[in-house]
């Protein structure tokens, strides 16, 4: 049995565009304020290279937390597995993307490293060590993208806009959680946010996850370990609060910001990258879960299906 | 390539009685506490039904939290999954298994049907409608292990030392969560924990999990699509507040016991029981973490491991 | 300067009467669900032993957390500030009167003796030690009442319906702070909440309590030492989550119950009891703040005013 | 009866030398680490402008918490109470002083203006309209204490070390409760902590407390009114979570700084100034609740004490 890429994804399309209109854009800077709030993308790349588009597959829109899985994994490659979680978790939280109170009330880590006081505090581990020229070229790497650059807007406009995040990481510091300069922490981490992706960067990056580091040229460009590591907290921890939900609906780990991006990778299959600036109210494309939901079903990406229907995939 | 299962299960025993001298029996009753502390089984079944075991792999000892799964998926069956999450929720705590903090602070449900909150919900639903003697044969024939039967000197105890659950279900109570009986529904919670498996049973049942509900016969003892739900959620869920870290490391849906078991589903490859009374911390079996992780390791059974190498295991 | 006590129980009445149509009666159970929303009654008894009253004074109305005051004196009085103490603390908890939160989080002991948790905690020393027969009569002397009864009726229905106290009871006693039997605990604060007194009851407490224990007709009947410690936690805890308000606006140590009544007894000049069951958004009654803030400051009352103008008051 | 001031002093001097082993300075700066931990200075100063003292009382040490009190006068003053509890609550919040939860958890308003994020918000108000020149004058003018000034070094440290006070004024900016300049609030807040006063300033402004606002001269110089409020919340939030307790035991408005001093306010009798750097657990004075308990006890201070014997304390 063959499947008609190009029809799953019209079908996909549809459903997603259908929830647009229940979302809104991010209004918290200006910057993200203007994004079209209709635009939608889904870009898919298979094992083999191949890519698949439907819709804004090429606007450039900034990764927000997405970038926290780079992030994280630059950090496990310099600094080793053990050292990155003796500063951080590797339990979903329960909570809101941006809450303090799960700080407070647990042992001294952050919950994971996919919340932002997780995320902050692994970047804090980058600084003074790695560049961030280093990181956006590795951003490049993992996204096949050498176009990626610094948005020099809505950088300025972040870190103009960051009360919530100074307030958590000078928590972080108070804690001795995080024991760089909180002022670069914050310039780091809003820098890496900033990244201009777009859906088709998105699936190359998703699908080196999926493909456990290994490009379709056959050069590993990150390590195995790593990358189970990376989908198994996206899995469990990459859509905040409705991580839980998200894994029995889609079951691909993934990873959203609230510029609208989504990065899918569904293990050893292939990679699919959202745009859609709509948010739901935990800060995620709303277009995104029944796109993706509708996707994991049609081609059989579910972690817990055991049917491998890549092959079959026309176009 | 051919893998040495007595080999491999030789070393992970050692590995997993190389800790139990870390935790303590569960002694909240007396009947748990007289359990042997260095008892140690291992059971595994693979997908063509062939059973490999080292150590205490038929001793009967009482599924206690376990029996949230079986619970849950009778649940799903019965009532259909919209209803079972309209009173439940699918995301993790970050909270410690027997916690109300979580019922108060969150929306009104409970987490998830893994928490005690959620499973004592789940549970209510059942109250009235389907039978303790129909559950007690769904979990023989899950198991299949007709000699499962109710642990009386257990579940009395069980039921003369359940403050902290009787103090939860009626908390739901009066939430209007739980709406069937509060003692009709503790009184049926507390049969299932107190029903009697061994390794070798609970091998059995995860490997039906593992193939969607087919047995090794061709039967469908249970819909594919409840196995991939009661999968996910075992997986994000099902070891309490290490959950995360257990899928980081681990990477099998698994769900533990204070009797001392762990049922852990290899999707699509096989199912593994361990039995071990030495609990952690968390109130999951000690010796299970390092069992568990040494086997995904060397069977490649971590769900983000690409290689199925079952067809190369050799007695 | 005289001030004339009849154009001032006038005024505070009208103020009262004012906000009544903002609150609502209790309706947990139908017994409450069917009192006089509109009812008001103020009854002023003074030092000298003199009684001023209008509205709804002679109407009888169940104590409910009032009757927490006269268990904490029985329970000090039997059994040492020292040991009643060890179980319950004496902070203002800062949440709701029934929220559960507070016991998860902080030390081993409910946070005052005017929460449910640590009322419930209190009432469970009296268990098998103090009759319920014999509570009931210091109820009586205390109010200087001999006719106050348990309503048979609101008991009963209290009981089929107090699945939230049932929870916190449970909880205290899985965490060893009620080592009494919790059903008899449940029963004998369920009975003390059932005591049917009026607003001169109330108003005869009291002023017993204002002139630190001591009545009209000079007989110690509480310990002065007791007295005051009632008093400073009725100041800090005893209006729940508006205490700290309430402390600042009117300034007299106070009990409200949902049954609609307020004992206010500012310190040694006089006693105050209201009824009146509409209750606001904290289960305090309504029209209680207005009532007494102006009463508070017409007849100088505050704790922190100077001047004791009791001696200038005519009918 | 007359009693012996200089005796009552004696004794109140051993009680808290005796448990100033039990405690420690505050060492998060150096500066405040270096503090003589034996010191212990007691000073009354009566409704009549007599003084009584005992210990250190003219060693200059900075106000740190206790300038909340004069910071909320001030505001009162400046903008009405209204507008002041518009933006900061009056109730005690059950936390430690610098617990970020509560905040969280409650409706977008600190607690009380006693912990850090109330106070921080009551200071957020004066900036730019009250400058540090004005309230240094305030101080000096509340202490009759023209001596006091900025402490430059405490100052300088205290800005240097302030990531906790940093992250509850970002999250204080993220919610809109701070709307002037952080940076600015911080500032001043943190002169105010460094204002440098005696035991027997504190004695001076704790007098004037007491006395409605009146100096022993007669100039009315706080309005009676704002008096009344500063000493409630003093009494119900002024010695953070042990607030309660101290209410029951003491039962004088009272406000602790880490810098080791302690005001309590004995209404309409005399004012107390302790000075001890040696600290509880809770960041007060551990001599301070012995002192003042016995003190209370001794002179009749406890606000429910009915005896007013100031008239015959003799030195």
């Amino acid at each position: 049995m063959k499947i008609s890429i190009s029809e799953v994804l019209r079908e996909a399309y549809r459903r997603g565009e259908a929830v647009i209109p229940d979302g809104a854009v991010a209004t918290y800077i200006p910057e993200l304020g203007r994004a079209d709030k209709n635009a939608l993308g889904i870009s898919i790349c298979t094992r083999d290279g191949l890519h698949y588009g439907i819709g804004t597959v090429d606007k450039r829109f900034t990764m927000q937390s997405i970038s926290k899985v780079v992030t994280l994994i630059v950090a496990m490659e310099r600094f080793g597995v053990g050292e990155v979680f003796r500063n951080v978790g590797m339990e979903p939280s329960g909570e809101a993307f941006n809450s303090l109170i799960e700080l407070d009330l647990k042992s001294n880590r952050p919950y994971n490293p996919m919340v932002n006081s997780g995320a902050l505090t692994v970047t804090s581990l980058l600084v003074g060590k790695v560049s961030f020229e280093s990181l956006l070229e590795t951003t490049r790497r993992f996204c096949n993208d050498p176009e990626i650059c610094l948005d020099e807007t809505v950088y300025r406009s972040e870190l103009a806009n960051m009360s919530r995040n100074k307030s958590i990481a000078y928590l972080l510091e108070s804690k001795g959680i995080i024991q760089s300069s909180v002022e670069e922490t914050l310039d780091l981490y809003t820098r890496m946010c900033s990244l201009s992706v777009t859906a088709r960067s998105l699936s190359n990056c998703a699908v080196l996850l999926a493909m456990d580091g290994v490009d379709a040229r056959g050069n590993e460009l990150i390590d195995s370990r790593l990358c189970e590591i990376a989908k198994t907290i996206m899995l469990t921890c990459g859509m905040y609060d409705e991580s839980g939900e998200f894994a029995v609906k889609v079951g691909i780990p993934s990873k959203a910001g609230v510029g609208g991006g989504v990065l899918s990778a569904a293990d050893n299959r292939l990679g699919i990258g959202v745009y859609g600036p709509s948010l739901d109210d935990k800060g995620n494309c709303i277009a995104g879960k029944p796109v993706l939901a509708y996707l994991s079903r049609a081609l059989k990406l579910h972690i817990f299906d055991p049917n491998d229907i890549t092959a079959e995939i026309i176009p």
